[in-house]
């Protein structure tokens, strides 16, 4: 951050009066731009046996394979963030359910919320981000082509637990390169 | 939004190419400024059978009683912050336990995440943002005069689950001015 959205003052790094923190400040106006963490929303699409993943069109990982998730955009909740996700990536219609994983990624300041969900029909076809889309079973899920780690853990716990019946929401952090600490 | 941060032209609302929504974007370099909610982490702190409040000193809702919560900062993990704003609201150490209420509040872009959190000691004091730092019970809380939505449903939650002896996350969907919608 260079110059101030609000004026187009010089930007200084500093520490504002009553906070504790380096802050992106205006030297001109004054106005302190905050960051913060992003939240990635998406689903676990679930039709009978079956899940439905996405083979990624775009950068970063491209040709690897996802489950339906992407920033969350103003004016919509969590659940519809996940919702619109599933629409555009896979043009299929899900009922969103429980929350299922969160994972913190501080390295990268993102924060991921994945849901359950049904997929009402199994009608679905690429959206713009997508190279394809299909249904999986665990035993034909690319394992080995997953693009996150995200995506890969929520897979795991998703087969762990259909096996004891029983969706235990959890929480993760990653970090880079290094082992997943389940906090949960 | 009116200056590229980056490089300090100026901005038009547009919607960019392979995007669907209106965008800020910099006439001069083509950046796109991507505006997402923030999340705002907190706990309840729980102390035997008391619950840990904070009185706000600060805008918005000064006087009014809340629990410790605020906006997630970068490099941390949601528990982190959670516990990070205990101690900068209540000179407090908690022990964050798991997700309890997760809110969307869409008309102001905000996802409250709140943690059940262990008060290790009854050792507490009022950080620079609070009046006072109290523990109540359930008929010691001042059920009038809590500061948010958010704070009164997380702890009508807590004492209904705790008389049943179980707690369950819960997401709810609060809109402006209306009755709570749950959708768990």
């Amino acid at each position: 951050m260079n110059y101030c959205s609000h004026c187009s003052g010089e930007i200084t790094t500093t520490i504002p009066q009553g906070d504790n923190r380096p802050r992106h400040v205006c030297t001109h106006c004054g106005m302190v731009h905050y960051q913060n963490p992003k939240i990635v929303a998406g689903c676990l699409p679930i039709y009978q046996n079956q899940i439905l993943l996405c083979q990624r069109a775009i950068h970063p990982r491209a040709g690897y394979w996802t489950l339906p998730a992407g920033f969350m955009e103003l004016d919509e909740t969590t659940q519809q963030a996940a919702e619109r996700e599933t629409w555009e990536e896979a043009c299929a219609k899900v009922e969103i359910g429980e929350l299922y994983t969160l994972f913190n990624l501080p390295h990268i300041n993102q924060v991921y919320l994945i849901f359950l969900a049904q997929l009402t029909q199994p009608t679905f076809s690429p959206g713009e981000e997508s190279l394809s889309t299909e249904l999986f079973t665990e035993d034909t899920i690319p394992w080995n082509n997953l693009a996150f780690p995200t995506i890969t853990k929520t897979l795991e716990y998703y087969f762990r637990d259909l096996k004891q019946e029983s969706f235990t929401f959890r929480s993760i952090d990653i970090a880079p390169h290094a082992s997943y600490k389940e906090v949960k």
